[in-house]
Order: C-alpha cells, then sequence, then structure tokens
C-alpha cells in the first residue's frame, strides 16, 4: 500500500504515475521502462504511466503521485492508501494489430478501441499505432463504425428544433474564415447554428482562435445553448464543449504526429457535428494544388465517403468543392482575419471580396436546408441579409451574449515582401504562406500573421509590396524573415509574358 | 530567459520539459497540447515535450525545468539562462508519411529517421507511427537500410579475433536458455563468445535475467572486453552496453504497442551483434503453434531475410529452424532456469534432456564456424566439451570474473496443477504456460515462475501434477491461480485413446 500525492503538473491527455525509485512496496526496475499500471483504491481502476522519481521531495517512496488528470480521475484524497498492478494490454490491442495485417474490423472492435481510449487505457503511443494502421485503409463502413464510437455520450439536444444547421471547412486554406460570416448571415435569417469550432491545427489560427479575438469562445453548454436560443448562433471551441472526447485526444495525438487521412478527417468532422446535435451540415471541401485536399478526384472520394457516413448517422450533407488554389481574404492569423470579417459585415468597399462572395455562397446553401425558402433563393437572401447590415447587427449580439474579447493587438514587427519584377500574379502557395504565418507566430499569437495586397490576377509594379508580415516577438520575426528569403510563395509573370 | 531546473524524474526515453501555467517569458496555451519545444542555451538544441505545472513549489514561473534525460543532454547547472522555441516537425516525418502511402523508402530515408529518433526529435508517438507504417510492408533492402542505420557509431572492435561468434534465439518458447550453456561450452572450446543478451521483452524472463541469476550481466565495454579476453565468452546486457542506442529507443515502443514484425525483428537482432563486433552467428527460429512464428514458411522468410541482410553487411549467418511446439527445459523463470542450466553442466542425471540436446546441436553449429574443426564433427566436439565437465568450468570463471551474483531465492508460494485424467501429454500451450508464468511475476521477480513436470509424450496418472506455479507475492500467486483455472495450457489424450 502506498500512499496517495497529487503532482500538479499536466501532461494533457495522458495519465502519468510518480514512484519513488526506492520505493518500498514494489520493486522499480528501470530496464523495464515505458511501464503502465492500474492504480487500485478509488471506485474504478485508473491507468497510468510509471515516471520513476529520484528525489523524495518530490515524491517519498511510500508514495505514488500522480499528475493533475489521473489525479481528478481517481477522485481520492491525498493520504489515500492505494495500490497498483502492472496493467495487461488492453484487448482492443489485438484489433490493432489484425488492422496492421489488413484485416477489416468489426463495429464493436472499434467501440471496444474507442472505450479503451476513453478510459486511458491506451498510451498516446497506442494512439498514434492506431492512427498509422488505420491509415492505411479503411472501410467505409468502418468510416462508419468509428464515427459513431467516435460521438460518445454526450450529445446536445436541440428541443422543438427540426432543422440545426452547420457550416465547416476542411481547410488548409489560409484566410478563408467564411464561419464567421456565415454564422452572422444564418442567425439573422433565424436557422439555429451552434457552431462548434476547432482551434488552430496546422494552420496559423482556427475558427475559434480568429473569434476568440471577438468574444469569448469557451462556453460550456447551458451558456452555448442560452446564446444560440436567444439569438440563434454561436460560434464556440468544441474542445471547451468537451464534444465527442475520444475524438479529442485522437486528435491530439495526430496533430504531433502529423498524420491526416481522409478517413479519420471524417469520422472526426462528423462524430463532432452530430454530438453537437447539427441535423443539416454544409462541408467545404477545397481544391487546390497547395492546399490539403490537391486535386478534385481526392475531394470527390471524400465527398462521397462523409456523404454515405452522413446518411447511415442521418445527418444531411451537402459538400461542397471549392476552389482553393489561394489565400480567401486579405488577412492571415487571428487579428487580421477578424478584420476582414467585420469589414465584410460593415459592408466596408475595402472588405475583400472573395471572402464575402464565398461567404454568400455557403450562406445560401445552408438557408436552403430551409423548406420554407423556394430553391435557387439562398444566395440572394444571404446578400440581402448581409448588406442590409441585419448580419452585423446579428454578429454584434452573438459577440455581446458570448462576451466581447480584449481586442488583441496587430503584431508591431512588420515587414513588406516586395515584387522583383513587374508584372501579373500567376500564383500564391497556400502552404508556404501558411509557413511564414506560423513562423512569425500566428498558430500562438493572435496578432502575428500575414496581410496581403495582392491575389492571384492583380498586377503590381516592381519593388510594390506583396504582403507584410506581422510578428509579435523578435525570434519569431527573425524566423520568419530567415525563410522568406528562400522563397516567398507568389509567382508573378513578367508584364508581356502571358 | 527562463532559469534551469532539474526535476529528478526519470520518463524513460522522452525529454520532457516542465513549464509553469503562468510562465513569465511564454504564452502558455494549454490547448495547444503535447507541444514539442527545442531548447536552447546548451552546446546543441535539446528536444523535449511541455508538461505544464500549477505548482511553484515544483517549477516557478521563471523557471523551466528539465527531467533526467532532458537535463543530463542539455549538459548546464541549475540556474544556468536557457530559452525554447516551438519545434518543427522533423523533416524525416515525411518518409513516414510517404511509408503510410505504400512507398519504398531510400537508405538517406532510413539513416535521417534513426538520426532523428537519436537526437530525441521523434517522441514515442513518432516511434510508434514510424514502427507501425514501416511493419505493414518493408523490402528487403529497406530492411538492409534500416539495419545500417541502426547499428549507430558505437562498435566494439576485438582486435587480433578473425571469428567472433554469437548465438540469437528469436523467442517465443517457455525456458529455452541455450544460450547459457552454449557459451559456456563454446568458450572452453576457444572462440570468443562476447554474448549480449536481452532482459525480458515479452517472456518471463531474458536470457539476461536468467544469467542475472548467476552473475551480474551490467558490465561496461572495458570489463566485457577484460572477461572475454580472459575467459573466452561472456553474458551481458546489451541494453547496459548501450549497444545500438536507436534500437534500444525503437525496442522500448515496440514492447509498449505489442507489435512486432519479421522486418524489424532481423534489423533489430542483426544491429545490435553488428555493434557487438559479432562476424559469425548462429540463429535460432522456433517454429510451433504457440510460439512467435507460428509455420515453417514464415520462419522460411524470415530466415531468407535475415540471411540477405547478414550477407550485404559481410557478418556470416547460420540460421536454424527448430522446433519450436512445447517449452524447452523444465524451469520457466530465471531462477529455475538457472538451476536447469547448472544441472546440465554439472552433468547431473535428472537434467533436462530436451534443452542439453539442443544447446549441444547450436554449439556445435557455432564451432563448425571453426576452419580448423573438420566439418560434422562440431556437436561431438561440444558434448565432449560438456560431459568432460570443460564447460562447467569455463562456466564458473566466467561468473567469477563478471562477479557471482547473491542468488536470489525461488517463490515459496506453490501450488501444483495436476491432471483430470490418466493418459498422454499431447501438446503444451507455450503462449499459455508463458501467460500464467508472467501473472505469477516471473517478467519482475526472478524467483517466480513455473517448473514444468511433464513434457510432450509422457504419460501421467490422473491427480498427477504436471506443472508448480512459483510466486514471490500474494498479489501475483492470486492472479496466476485465477487463470489457470480456465485452462491450464496441457492437453492430455486419455489412455487408450490414441
Amino acid at each position: 500500500m502506498l500512499s496517495l500525492k497529487k503532482l500538479a503538473v499536466s501532461s494533457f491527455n495522458e495519465n502519468l504515475a510518480y514512484i519513488h525509485k526506492d520505493c518500498v512496496a514494489y520493486k522499480v526496475d528501470d530496464l523495464k521502462s515505458l511501464t503502465k499500471v492500474e492504480i487500485h483504491g478509488g471506485v474504478k481502476p485508473v491507468y497510468a504511466f510509471l515516471q520513476v522519481v529520484e528525489d523524495s521531495r518530490l515524491v517519498k517512496p511510500d508514495e505514488l503521485a500522480l499528475n493533475s488528470e489521473a489525479f481528478k480521475q481517481i477522485n481520492l484524497p491525498e493520504g489515500a492508501n492505494i495500490s497498483l498492478t502492472l496493467s495487461p494490454q488492453p484487448p482492443s490491442m489485438n484489433s490493432i494489430r489484425r488492422k496492421i495485417a489488413g484485416n477489416i474490423l468489426s463495429s464493436g472492435e472499434y467501440s471496444a478501441i474507442v472505450n479503451d481510449i476513453l478510459s486511458r487505457r491506451y498510451s498516446n503511443m497506442d494512439i498514434a499505432s492506431f492512427l498509422v494502421a488505420s491509415g492505411s485503409f479503411m472501410t467505409a463502413s468502418e468510416v462508419l463504425s468509428l464515427t459513431e464510437a467516435l460521438i460518445g455520450d454526450k450529445v446536445l439536444h436541440w428541443d422543438k428544433e427540426n432543422i440545426v444547421v452547420d457550416h465547416h471547412c476542411l481547410g488548409g486554406i489560409p484566410g478563408n474564415k467564411t464561419d464567421i460570416i456565415i454564422t452572422a448571415i444564418v442567425a439573422a435569417y433565424g436557422l439555429p447554428m451552434p457552431k462548434t469550432a476547432s482551434r488552430s491545427v496546422t494552420s496559423c489560427a482556427g475558427v475559434a482562435d480568429t473569434f476568440a479575438v471577438l468574444a469569448n469562445v469557451d462556453l460550456d453548454e447551458k451558456q452555448l445553448r442560452k446564446v444560440v436560443m436567444e439569438n440563434r448562433g454561436a460560434i464556440v471551441s468544441h474542445n471547451y464543449l468537451e464534444l465527442a472526447e475520444a475524438n479529442r485526444l485522437i486528435s491530439a495525438v495526430e496533430r504531433q504526429i502529423g498524420i491526416t487521412q481522409q478517413q479519420h478527417i471524417t469520422s472526426s468532422v462528423l462524430a463532432i457535428k452530430l454530438a453537437a446535435g447539427v441535423t443539416h451540415l454544409v462541408i467545404d471541401i477545397p481544391v487546390g494544388p497547395n492546399s490539403r485536399i490537391k486535386s478534385t478526384n481526392e475531394a470527390m472520394r471524400l465527398r462521397k465517403l462523409i456523404e454515405y457516413v452522413g446518411d447511415m448517422l442521418s445527418i444531411e450533407i451537402d459538400a461542397v468543392i471549392t476552389d482553393g488554389s489561394e489565400p480567401i481574404g486579405n488577412g492571415v492569423g487571428a487579428v487580421l482575419e477578424a478584420r476582414d470579417i467585420m469589414k465584410i459585415l460593415r459592408n466596408k468597399e475595402d472588405a475583400p471580396q472573395d471572402l464575402r462572395e464565398k461567404s454568400l455562397f455557403l450562406a445560401g446553401r445552408i438557408l436552403e436546408f430551409d423548406p420554407k425558402l423556394r430553391g435557387g433563393q439562398g444566395y440572394h437572401v444571404a446578400k440581402e441579409i448581409l448588406t442590409s447590415g441585419r448580419a452585423l447587427e446579428a454578429m454584434n449580439k452573438i459577440i455581446y451574449a458570448q462576451g466581447k474579447a480584449p481586442q488583441p493587438q496587430l503584431g508591431s514587427l512588420t515587414r513588406d515582401i516586395v515584387s522583383n519584377v513587374s508584372g501579373v500574379v500567376e500564383s500564391i502557395d497556400n502552404a508556404r504562406i501558411n509557413k511564414i504565418g506560423i513562423l512569425a507566430g500566428a498558430a500562438q499569437y493572435p496578432g502575428a500573421g500575414i496581410d496581403l495586397f495582392k491575389k492571384v490576377g492583380d498586377t503590381v509594379e516592381q519593388g510594390e509590396a506583396l504582403y507584410r508580415i506581422h510578428a509579435v516577438n523578435s525570434t519569431d520575426f527573425a524566423f520568419a524573415n530567415s525563410v522568406v528569403e528562400g522563397y516567398s510563395g507568389y509567382e508573378i509573370s513578367k508584364r508581356g509574358e502571358i
């Protein structure tokens, strides 16, 4: 028996147990490394990885300390008596081995894997194995099984609403924050849109990051319900809501190993939306040579997969393949993107027209989910709502209801990247712009990012600025500067060459 | 700038950096979880995963603490000024993505992956991804590339020795500690055999665990060299020698996720032996329905792969496919196995004959690497060395030279498993015996294990004991007892039925 202690260390998704190297109760053999144990004493066993401590000030030989996550799960006071046993591999790891060997897994197997992930019996290594093993091939019905398993127990119900809408973009395009504009238009129209959004995954800013510039996005279920009931729309972080918890654990690993497959995109997006109680969903699949989805064939396969799983789980899907060949809007990075959005909602003349048009198009598709609307009218209704100022009004109400944010400053360290030649912008490399933005600190600081002055088809004079880099701190600024020298991401054809 | 602190926590293979949630220098955003950082201030950047600390007694807001592994690598005193940046993904992760997509990787790519693993730029999640991605298919030349990369910089050289021999068994068979007997015979003959062995991976005892019952196995390079030069043989832990370090990091993850592929077995075994300076290697590939390698075809594929890689890397391989249908020897678990070995070396009448014969056969194959020996004489020479007592003499010298161990006690909690019927032992399930032994504590306590009284073909009376379980502590004893009820692992045909 050991005495329970808390070490207030957050290891994010993993439970850790700290044992003294001269533990009085167990022989700690450091050669049996990476040992997973079951800790007994609470209502249910808690699973954790052992860490061996050499310093009795941290953990004494008669203590076992748990990190914040595991301590919360065991739900016992410090000083409680606990014991531990070696944890055998969860039986569902056999399914991972079967998947590696090329088998098709049953829905029971996916459900067992997800349950073991939720009970923390899977380490992040095990989750990575699952992602890679299932990433190489999954049948459509396997994706369905995984999606169902990922939804989890917590599902939001929107009483009396027959239609609950949302929009999701599969991403990879810098700028492109249509979601916030769409939410304003749809809310003004009156369809309920509880937009659940993510923080930045691999981009300069996620939708939740950008909206966090304007309003608080960390709402709990009750707060979300209130905002949506009163304003018909909200934009909140799905992480904070703890929807599709297993998906959150899997996505954290996916982000770290940087491996994303169509099958996991599908199950992840649909599980979150189903957990959020969405009944009608528009999905934007942007295609471009430097976007996440590179060919129309790939986009079409993804569309079919999403449609199949959506149909089987009774969520109405309208998946739209769009042009993802260049950034959408001018700003890349949370503060700059929020600026573009407000310009569009305010009907400013210098608002980026590409972002405005795309938002109207997608908002129109959502409005057409309403049986009362005559087919083909969605875009026009959306445009009327925007130009009349009703979208801005709805947005302001939502911001006020969620809690207005103290707007962060735009990064003051700037550099203009100029064109070496006079000519026409032939192409803009999404991946490059994204990379420069991230190096400038955009994934960490809302004020960092890139302000694009020229888009494809624009003429440019020699020495004229193509874009401006904004950074918040000098280290990031130096990083971005060192990389931009090599390749700016812009291709310019000399005048007369086209 | 933050002040460096050490947290004396060993996380085995992973570098961890502990940052206070209210860090004065960096914004800690817990939503960007599992963040990998580069820590600057030492000669080279050190890579680590962030852990967020809420308790200023552990880490202050102006400090950054490193765990034992990372602190050793940064090689700076506590209080030194350090800074950190977000660590981009190592470029070699692109190769992992290419592998998942079904590509064949170049030798340069394998070398880059291994270098990134060695510099701790790969998390254990990344290593798991590599294992699973490459486990689904690798060409023979990819296995060659990986093996070459895994050998590493540290290679033992045995000056003036033209032949340096070793033996490796691919395992999965309970008991079966031929290695120690073989080393005694080969050393007595005079061929140098610096046997590098592993601790238990998935079995009741590794060769290093069993020999640790008799002698110290944790020798450094200098000590190993001295023992081998003076006694022509040694049996040491390759972990302690830090040979093929990248392989050690990979194997730790492999063990945890429990996924082992032929390709990784090949690269792992050959990299360690090549790093140990072995020139001639006998490999035992036991085949049986309940052993690791289940069919002769599978064994043959593995043999060919090992031979191909061995040939390309100029290590002479004699790979032997043997019968792995039942345990070899009577004892399973370190103390019991050491007892069997000493009985054989002492030519005791009750020594297990199967283990004796197999050891003589394999030792004979090694002796035939000696050009001076006439073909076909190996077995006979080995037998003469054993029966004459010269092998025992060599063993005692090696034990003395490595340092005699304080022999641990055999577990005193025992239970005899008896037969329900009279008849003949038809089969013994290796996997089941292994599992019962591990539950009895054999992987952790040398004194735990299983003592087999009956082998295949033996007659047994109703109520007669088939084997005895030995455990060291009551928890393990209860575990083993609860499992053995279901299925003992023995199949007995009733008398007259055959």
